[in-house]
């Protein structure tokens, strides 16, 4: 965790870029001494920041990298509460797997687990989800909304929404959502999310939503069954990209809608959600556990529930399909 | 666990009432040896049972009182899988986060945690439920439905249903259901109900129903701010009652309902749960987490939802509240 006055310091020079800046103005900027500037400066590099001084001309922060551990998430995160308490790990099983444990363990809101790697990383239906190292952005985000059971499954629909505008921002590429719960690009997969709860009937506990996006890996780097169905940020963008800016950007987007989603409902992520969706406004047929249905997908209902109208004109609610 | 041919044994047993059956007859039903029998008897002393022994005569089985322990429960449970692995407890925090920690390390569907006493039962909103040794049943059960989560807080109204009914059968008392959870004899709470889940956006992975239902207590077991609020089936029965035959009888309902359930879907559980509830059909006020509504509650929906229309006719969905 870094203090309000660390914050100052890392957010002041941040903005400085490559420029240093001199003890009396990251004072001035943090509201404190000159003396406990030099205090906080040892401390950001005792938590890992790398700064550089020069007298008489002050202090610089040294370029960040793709690092995504807490240090370097939490410079220049413009979120208020959601990414500010990360739990950065090498390897973990699944960042799922975590969460649910702090959420158990009465974890905040917000908090935001982290891996470079997933051993058994998982996707919808418990399949596997690949998250090698250090290429992608595994993670999973803890929520506590004071809602029932029955609104969950829209919090797959705003984090979607989220990633996508992300994406847009700091890679400028053009992202497709699929329903539920998948983002395309050019119809290959780049994003996955899993939404998971604990609840009663009448109020959720913990919503711990999990991202996968495939950031900076190359074509070998997918194994070959996945190569014509999966993609990577940097194949279509043709460069690499910093995934804590992504995270930093989904981080402010998700907060944004989540608090515009308690205020206003779901409507106008709802639209926000359509207009991106490949999947609205075509004929399609999803396949359930125990059905196959053909119809023209007409839209998603106030609890993110897919409608298909069949030839007969019958409309179907679907929870959970293979869209194909 | 109790082996086929044991159940048989005690199922023989059980219907012989005080009658003494001799080896032979047990191991014809059972479909085994004397020699296998004897064995049997043996194991059956060792799990808790007490049964007697006279030369000539054969085995007899000595009346079981209120006992809940797993082997109670077995004898002349009519179930296929509902209450078939039972955890018994003396003590415990609260019976649903035992079968929180099962539901996780993979107990099957149907799996009951029973308890003499919980140290911090809780019910609605984290509310305390007060659970003293040995006069009520205090008790959850593991559900694994192919559902989505949205389907989840039916199951309370499914249990409600089941509930009432053995109740009225075991103990000839007419009991009402008071939206969400509660069941009232005369005004007074006999019963509560919490259903808990873990999911995903799609799909159910476990579903915990808890049951707190006030069998043998006394008017001076209820702590005095409860007194006028809270009664038992002895109270308003006048009698003593077997909690064991409760629990079967509740085992078996449910098993009934949740078999209708998934295959007819939730109009006939509807149905008999509109026709037992005091809260349907009148001008009640729901105070929930932000407002407090009063209106006409004119049903519930197909997710269990409360419908109630104000006084300009305008229809609000009740997803949590407290009823007056």
């Amino acid at each position: 965790m870094v203090s309000e006055i660390r914050r100052s310091i890392l957010t002041a020079l941040s903005s400085g870029g490559d420029q240093f800046l001199s003890g009396q103005e990251l004072a001035e900027k943090a509201g404190c001494s000159r003396t406990a500037i030099w205090k906080h400066i040892e401390d950001l590099r005792q938590a890992g920041f790398v700064i550089e001084s020069k007298r008489k001309k002050g202090y610089r922060l040294v370029s960040k990298g793709d690092s995504i551990k807490e240090s370097d998430l939490l410079l220049g995160l413009k979120t208020e509460t959601l990414g500010r308490t990360v739990h950065y790990f090498e390897s973990v099983e699944s960042t799922q797997k975590i969460a649910h444990q702090l959420a158990q363990e009465k974890a905040p809101e917000g908090t935001l687990v982290i891996a470079e790697e997933q051993v058994t990383g998982r996707g919808r239906m418990a399949r596997q989800w690949h998250s090698p190292k250090g290429t992608g952005i595994w993670m999973s985000l803890l929520l506590r909304p004071l809602l029932p059971p029955q609104k969950a499954p829209q919090f797959t629909l705003i984090a979607a929404v989220a990633i996508v505008e992300a994406i847009k921002e700091v890679c400028e590429l053009k992202v497709d959502i699929k329903w539920p719960n998948d983002l395309l690009i050019e119809g290959r997969k780049v994003t996955g999310i899993l939404t998971e709860l604990q609840a009663d009937s009448e109020q959720i506990h913990s919503l711990i939503i999990g991202m996968g996006i495939n950031v900076n890996q190359s074509r070998e780097d997918f194994p070959s069954e996945l190569s014509s169905i999966a993609t990577s940020l940097a194949i279509e963008g043709n460069r690499q990209f910093s995934r804590s800016s992504l995270i930093q950007a989904i981080m402010k987007n998700l907060e944004t809608y989540y608090a515009i989603y308690m205020e206003e409902g779901f409507v106008p992520i709802k639209a926000k959600w359509e207009s991106y969706a490949v999947t609205i406004g075509r004929t399609i047929t999803a396949r359930t556990l125990n059905d196959e249905i053909t119809g023209y997908a007409s839209g998603i209902t106030e609890e993110g529930v897919l409608l298909l109208v069949d030839q007969s004109g019958k409309t179907h609610k679907i929870y959970s399909a293979d869209i194909e």
